[in-house]
């Protein structure tokens, strides 16, 4: 038996979100089927963040289970690429002690959220950002964005649908960024609650463009219902970049 | 009579470049379409840089002259976005006086090439960038770069094929950064030879990756010849990003 932590990047555009549906064409499955045509075993593939349709990922960390005699993790890597479809990519591959759970080990992940704030429609950022027209106020979205931060109750924050009980989330970072026409916002937790991360921009942006103002945010949180908070952002905008491990991010 | 300055995006992947040729699909020939389409009237259009097949842009500098009634700005952005396939956005339009040429006012244009720079193959980059497994030494490219910057005889970097008779060209500035896996080129000149962009790219990473000495780039610069330099880089990785007016950049 041997286990592997891989870093995987995908556009979410043509999948069904990660997880395994049946008759979906979802990453898992790609990945999975992927796995066994090159180790000619299964393996049991588990993702860090489970990430919807429509939303991509440049740091996805994925530990794969197997019974498979172990194969150099550099081996893997190449045999992986060459087989896998051209909108999933293997990043890199290690080898992990075999009680390593990609999910259950992850300390925190960070996602970026990226808007095309501009008049004119989108062409080359396509399926990679959320085009909002109306300008943005910045300051406005970043003093918005740190009464976010540390450990709050989301409820409000989280699409219905979900059977998560605990609604405590720690965010230990929220940034807002302009470089020309993209700003992203760029939030690391320790854990997420059902499509948070697009619930909050969704809020975020309606303080960008004043429909709300940036101190609401904070009766948003306190009243723990979802019909407080802003629209959810589509998922085409979300990337999940990075997940964090104890002593080191991947 | 109107002229009309407009800035433009394009995917160029779908593109046999700028210039109107029959049979093809070009910018050009998507423009001026609909253009006619809008006003009702043919337009004369210019662009700053006849970008090539593949070659993207964010920043092309359109003028377009019209017999067309005076529009208003405004309603020519809203019309031609509408109007244009879904790989050419409008950015900004203004009314010019109707001397102006976007091509010959123009002192300078900056084009922008970007590198994937690791051993996974792309999935988001896609067809804008190029995507170089060998890691590059970002610190001998500088070096290399830094012997183009000002004015030179660039006929070693121009590929064949042009009626060009003045070689001559002035870099002011040549930039080359890494953030990630992500290197970007940003050149800034006068003019630009034939595919000289590309040249130079596809030189500073045959110097990237050790293939040879930054110092050979002066000798390079100095034979005239273009077997002696290296490999054209491919167009989709190539942005032509600014146009600079005189007073103004757009």
């Amino acid at each position: 038996m041997s286990t592997f932590l891989l870093v995987i990047e995908y556009d979410g555009s043509g999948f069904s979100g990660w997880q395994k549906q049946p008759g979906c064409r979802t990453v898992q499955s790609e990945v999975e089927a992927a796995f066994a045509a090159v180790t000619g075993c299964e393996g049991k593939v588990t993702a860090a963040g489970r990430t919807d349709r429509g939303v991509h990922a440049t740091g996805q960390a994925v530990s794969i289970e197997t019974a498979a005699e172990t194969l150099p993790s550099k081996k893997l890597f190449i045999a992986l690429n060459a087989v896998l479809p051209s909108d999933i990519s293997v990043v890199s591959v290690r080898r992990v002690p075999d009680s390593f759970s990609a999910r259950f080990a992850a300390k925190e992940k960070t996602y970026t959220y990226r808007i095309l704030n501009r008049p004119a429609r989108s062409v080359l950022e396509g399926r990679k950002a959320w085009h909002v027209i109306r300008p943005l106020d910045i300051s406005a979205m970043r003093t918005a964005a740190g009464i976010l931060k540390g450990l709050h109750d989301f409820s409000a924050f989280e699409v219905a649908g979900s059977t998560q009980i605990n609604k405590k989330c720690r965010i230990s970072s929220i940034a807002i960024m302009r470089r020309g026409d993209i700003v992203t916002c760029v939030l690391t937790a320790d854990r997420f609650l059902y499509k948070m991360v697009r619930c909050i921009v969704g809020t975020l942006v309606e303080v960008g463009i004043g429909d709300r103002s940036p101190a609401s945010v904070a009766s948003i949180l306190k009243s723990g219902d979802r019909r407080s908070a802003g629209k959810t952002a589509p998922g085409h905008g979300l990337f999940l970049t990075r997940v964090h491990y104890r002593g080191r991010s991947i």
